[in-house]
């Protein structure tokens, strides 16, 4: 027979995994109650919610025995929030400096009250508490692949080296991860950018490379899954390329919108050095019309056992159904994903698909991402091109987004923010 | 190499699946062209594009091969647009009907184009093309499982003896199912109320059944697992309780918001009578707070291997994605579940959980709901309570709605819009 169980928030437990205004955190710096892996213990207000939701987190710098104390050394703001401060401040770099600093300093974290964004940061491993299982030692160079709406920060430095000017803020402070946070060592092998770049998108091709192994061990008379990538020349798209490639996909059709970006995917393909191309098969269609999207993709071989959407343009949902094999899968990493668009989009169609929520989070996502980047020049070319047209067309790149579909992702497809 | 393979929608080829101004219907009313399994042939306005996203369809009784035309008897509004057409109408019977009238002879289908909503509908097979794959027969008495928002359909009676007072349109006329539709036969041992209803919400108990029984198959050695229901008590979530027991729950708990629905799912679990009950735990708590209802099914025996989301309310990912062990699965049925949520949620707390937007269609979904309603009496008398209090109390129920998270689902589960 079912007992109930009513269960109340009262902030009275002392166990961990609950927060309240009399837990946690005392007032005189003291760590006096036991800490979450979740971070509850350092939530202020509103008391008893996570640390992404919470408005105001406790940020000082004694840590509790699960944390983690990190030597800030730069902020990467989500492109959303940047974009949001610098229209707000018309672009004036002082009070653009200003507004980031009196967030911090409000609300113990970097996260926008507007667009509600963070983004991640780098820095050194200052102090590692003795019950910390992050795997994470003093001197470690690296980047946290949580959002930075959930980490507690300050900043000592008044942001004095930072331009105003881009996402990247050179600065000086601290900040904490907790028991249950994700941090990635920074590799000394590769360039700094290139391995930031590579990490924010990494929860794509480790979730596909999942799938797509899946796939394999279903079947293993048959050959590989038939993988199509919407968005295959961005830098999650050509990631899960690579991932896809290296599960053992026996075909991979990459859609992409218009002949530029076809052109960037051949020129990845490296036949000229005589290695693998990253796709097999290129096709150019607009993903937003299902029809479309979905003969083309039939056309080059599909239907898709597996299709991975990662562009961030809406209306995408009913193409990649429709260009999936009935008992097929479908990753939606973009986040312009609609959730009614897919599931209305399936039932419509009678299509018997599995459709993930694309989970910025697998274990040992950025190992996975950095080996791919390391043995794959072709993804390895894709990227670094895709990071020098960032840094010198960055306006035109943005103004772009808008009219097509695989311009260079703003931040979403490891949700980094 | 790859081969680049521009593929551009012109409306020159004559293959189905390819619908264009020029093919599908020519205007003496002959079936001039190949049909498509999706509808795309019916398609008049925008060419092209998917039924549902049309604005105009070709509605007449003329069937392709593989259609079938349906001799309707009654037409199930979905909740979201009948309530519109009321408030749009000052709840004025008169006008009401006319609106509907008006909008399914402009649009060839009930598809309100405010909510962007249809229903469902009962009748009788009328004629079977021989290309069909349907499995149906002349005379047999079905509900279609796809959105009215895509069928064509004609009223020829006026709607005269609909009251205009309900969702409930007893009407005649006829409606067209493709190639690719789904549609049930009604049982003749269920009242058709009690079947319709049952049918409404049998996308989520397919797909429960699927995803507890592959956790099964994936550890033998193992009990089966712990499944967590949110709103276990509404017409969703009681059949999803019941197909998890089916397919090997080792422990099911339930979560409802308050008292009153705990009470529900104590009635319900036919302990006077000897037979198990629909849950093994009932947890009070709200789902929206994620420290709150993740404690409360570790409390009750969690984390939960699956956790399904049934409540059509904003706000339950977090809670949801905790309360599911690192390797587990949540099912997303709620028509409220934000995509962004669920994925940033998940990353935020390192979360390695697979997360299914909650697809309505699932093979054979109508016969294991109905299989489901006929040997668990516990989930019947629940239902058949639901259906009760909706015809007894509809306006309170939905006025309830908003204030807790378990009333009666409105359309949403299956997607029925």
């Amino acid at each position: 027979m079912p007992r109930s169980r009513p269960y109340r928030h009262d902030g009275a437990g002392p166990e961990p995994g609950q927060a309240s205004a009399g837990t946690g955190v005392s007032l005189n710096g003291q760590a006096s109650a036991a800490s979450s892996p979740l971070g509850l213990h350092r939530v202020l207000e509103p008391a008893g919610v996570l640390p992404q939701a919470a408005w105001r987190l406790e940020a000082r710098a004694a840590i509790w025995p699960d944390e983690v104390r990190v030597a800030v050394t730069r902020l990467n703001l989500d492109a959303a929030s940047f974009r949001q401060l610098r229209e707000a401040h018309d672009g004036n770099p002082d009070k653009i400096r200003a507004s980031v600093l009196d967030i911090i300093r409000t609300r113990g974290k970097m996260q926008n009250p507007v667009t509600g964004s963070g983004g991640m940061l780098t820095g050194t491993v200052a102090e590692v508490g003795p019950e910390s299982s992050l795997g994470l030692a003093v001197g470690d160079k690296i980047a946290t692949l949580v959002s930075l709406s959930l980490t507690p920060l300050v900043i000592t430095d008044g942001l004095a080296s930072w331009d105003g000017k881009s996402e990247q803020v050179p600065c000086e402070g601290h900040a904490i991860l907790f028991g249950r946070s994700i941090a990635a060592k920074l590799p000394d092998d590769l360039p700094a950018e290139l391995a930031l770049s590579v990490m924010d998108v990494c929860g794509a091709p480790a979730l596909t490379h999942r799938v797509v192994a899946g796939c394999q061990a279903r079947s293993s008379q048959a050959p590989g899954p038939v993988v199509a990538i919407i968005g295959a020349a961005g830098k999650s798209g050509s990631l899960s390329a690579a991932a896809a490639r290296q599960a053992g996909a026996e075909r991979i059709i990459g859609v992409v919108p218009h002949e530029a970006e076809a052109q960037l995917l051949r020129d990845a393909g490296g036949a000229a050095r005589g290695e693998p191309g990253l796709v097999d098969e290129i096709v150019i269609a607009d993903a937003r019309n299902p029809v479309v999207v979905s003969r083309a993709i039939e056309n080059a071989g599909g239907p898709a056992d597996v299709t991975v959407v990662c562009v961030d343009v809406p209306g995408c949902e009913g193409g990649a159904i429709l260009a999936t094999a009935q008992g097929g899968t479908v990753i939606f990493f973009s986040m312009a994903t609609s959730f009614t668009a897919a599931a209305l989009g399936a039932e419509g169609v009678a299509a018997d698909v599995t459709m993930l929520v694309g989970n910025g989070y697998v274990p040992g996502h950025a190992q996975l991402a950095l080996g791919l980047i390391r043995a794959q020049p072709a993804v390895r070319g894709l990227f670094q091109r895709r990071i020098d047209e960032h840094s010198s067309a960055d306006q035109s790149a943005r103004n772009q987004t808008a009219h097509n579909n695989t311009a260079p992702e703003h931040g979403a497809p490891n949700h980094g923010e």
